[in-house]
């Protein structure tokens, strides 16, 4: 068996998917597998017995918005009997940031990867501060979902229409050139994805008030453009997925209370371990104690070779993240330790314009020692709060032993 | 005389001060000594005779635009026969990328500069190609600055005192670290600008299709910003100008024929020197031999503490200008040589967000023999062409060597 000819073709897949945004529907509408009862979620496979403070606020919040529950005892009770059944993101092309809870009401942008024809979603984003998924679910939270739903989706799926799709590709190669590195800076991506969408928006808003508050929404919340990145790094990932022999991790995601990985020969199986509590910088008022550990499927981002492993070209991040300019390009050139190729459209300018480190190799982690470094969201740990800080966490290495080990016990080598 | 106290108070007043877009009104109305028969121009002053091609095509086009030209012969006689005066945009608290050929019915950008109380100006951006500040005149280019004028202009106007003013020196800080210099690089201050606009550009205007068609041009012109950002310099430099003794340079600006420097101990008084031709990157069928000597009043964001300055913050700027990202650090760390402070709010992420070399020194200029770094763009040398490429230039040493006599004899120093 020839690994590395397996991982070439997973990671050139990788490279060359093409994600349009082609528009957005409702989650029941447009996901595989989606049906009334069920609600998507961050990470690998989860109960509400074990799910954390966040993870239970935001399944609360969903069951809120779908008219289901009143509140957490209520949810508690539909999960623990059930009536709501909980799938990850993951088993249904889908991912979302933080808690990543989904429900089949709720709209979800559709990526289309045009180069091997696979689809992904992601929610719509909500902005900073208390919002559902970091786990608040008050009045505040609902209204503002229920604006999202029923003012801005539409809207957005027009504007998206109208542009004849948006290359997430071409903006993300764009947003790396000005400081952004894709995961928890995405400040130029949005603003580019407001440039594109904004003269659409004016076509098809038949009420100029309306045409105000969205241009406002996306512009103000510089993680508007995340969930279209996360959805389009899910179609990269998924397109490298499945290749027979392949050692490349196609999955990384947190679900609040443990950190999985799935790998391109190894099918759907997940590796878990307990996920990690970041180490960062805490908005004024919290600190480590009221930090949640690791969660959410942004980690998508540095699968697919941003994030985290294009820190290099996002110098500015260090005043959110913690650390130095020289830390964030040491840690772009660490992951080339681990990863088996580099972009060829995503690129680093202070590297001479060298290709992000992408296709994370499951020998290498192990080889090195080295695991991936994640940029991420901190959440509060109990629900109802929301965001507290940001920072850098590592997937513990465990779950890549366990997945090596599983691999040359499946392919015999 | 204390010359360093001189300077530590004209680049003290440099860098506070804080300049913000009020609006927008027509040149006649609101630039000091503007009149019926006069058109201000990019850098020191100039004839007809002397005038290189694209300024002779931006008079010609401007005058066009005014009604008071068909062609070159006419508008050549207007000004032969000073009926129509030619002033530089300097000389009235103004100015203009390029030609930077600003007439009395153009509406122009105010920037207030709210620490020292003093305005500035500059005229709209057309964006790329064949256009006016390039020398470009005909039909088409008439149809574009009458549509800027009539259309685009009022609702911007709106839009700017709807949002209370637009801080365009917060807005350059943050652009800074998104991989603008602000000069040459002005995508993420552009698409900044538009986020500022956008909503309420929806607001003011009464038609969606105006909207959609503003919104589009804002969002298009990754040069947008650039006019109001060299107001904002302007006004930044002006402040620092006129203290007595001081050998910082608060005007650097060209005309396309000479390349000309004040100083802020030394008056109106201008230096001059043979412009040169930049080296750099051309657009596909243009050559050395096209290219029209340096020109425009955009080296007042050097002179600000920006563009070429900042070069280290802009790596991705060399795919445009040529050289590497090294070359682009080196660039900035260089201008430390020649300058008296670093900026206190426009800050280098690389350099451990050290602040931007500010406030070029004459006495180091001649110190070290290191003349200022400056991007830019490059025009055609014929009337009616417009931009073919872009590039690096420095001012000839001469001027700094005049002028710093000057200051000697002035000063009996």
């Amino acid at each position: 068996m020839d690994i590395d000819k397996a991982n070439q073709e997973a990671t050139q897949k990788m490279i060359e998917a093409r994600a349009m945004l082609t528009g957005l529907a409702k989650a029941i509408n447009v996901i595989p597998g989606m049906r009334d009862n069920l609600l998507l979620h961050a990470g690998p496979p989860i109960t509400w017995e074990r799910a954390s403070g966040p993870m239970r606020g935001a399944i609360t919040g969903a069951l809120i918005f779908e008219g289901k529950a009143k509140n957490e005892t209520e949810a508690k009770a539909l999960v623990e009997s059930g009536e709501i059944a909980l799938e990850p993101c993951h088993h249904h092309q889908t991912v979302g940031p933080m808690a990543g809870v989904t429900s089949p009401s709720m709209s979800v942008y559709i990526i289309k990867n045009e180069t091997h024809g696979n689809q992904a979603f992601s929610n719509l984003n909500e902005g900073y501060g208390k919002v559902l998924r970091y786990g608040a679910f008050d009045q505040e939270v609902q209204k503002r979902l229920r604006w999202m739903e029923d003012v801005m989706a539409p809207i957005l799926n027009g504007a998206i229409e109208a542009s004849g799709g948006i290359d997430i590709k071409a903006l993300l190669s764009e947003a790396l050139h000005m400081g952004d590195e894709g995961h928890n800076r995405n400040k130029a991506g949005s603003i580019l994805f407001l440039k594109a969408l904004a003269p659409n928006i004016a076509k098809v808003s038949k009420d100029s008030k309306v045409t105000c508050e969205v241009l406002q929404a996306i512009g103000d919340n510089a993680l508007s453009v995340l969930n279209p990145v996360m959805a389009a790094c899910k179609a990269m990932a998924d397109a490298a997925h499945g290749i027979e022999g392949s050692t490349i991790v196609t999955t990384m995601a947190r679900n609040g209370t443990d950190f999985g990985i799935r790998v391109s020969g190894m099918g759907e199986q997940w590796f878990t371990a307990p996920a990690q509590i970041p180490k960062g910088l805490y908005f004024p008022g919290y600190k480590d104690e009221d930090a949640n550990p690791d969660i959410g499927d942004s980690t998508i981002t540095e699968t697919a070779g941003i994030g985290g492993f294009a820190m290099a070209g996002a110098p500015a991040i260090v005043t959110f993240v913690s650390g130095t300019p020289q830390d964030a390009l040491n840690a772009s050139l660490e992951m080339y330790e681990i990863t088996f190729s580099e972009h060829k459209y995503f690129t680093i300018p202070p590297f001479d314009f060298r290709g992000t480190p992408t296709g994370i190799d499951l020998r290498k982690v192990i080889a090195t020692g080295i695991t991936p470094r994640v940029n991420t969201g901190i959440a509060h740990k109990k629900a109802g709060i929301g965001q507290i800080g940001a920072g850098l966490v590592r997937p513990p290495i465990k779950m890549f032993e366990e997945a090596l080990m599983a691999f040359a016990e499946k392919y015999g080598v």
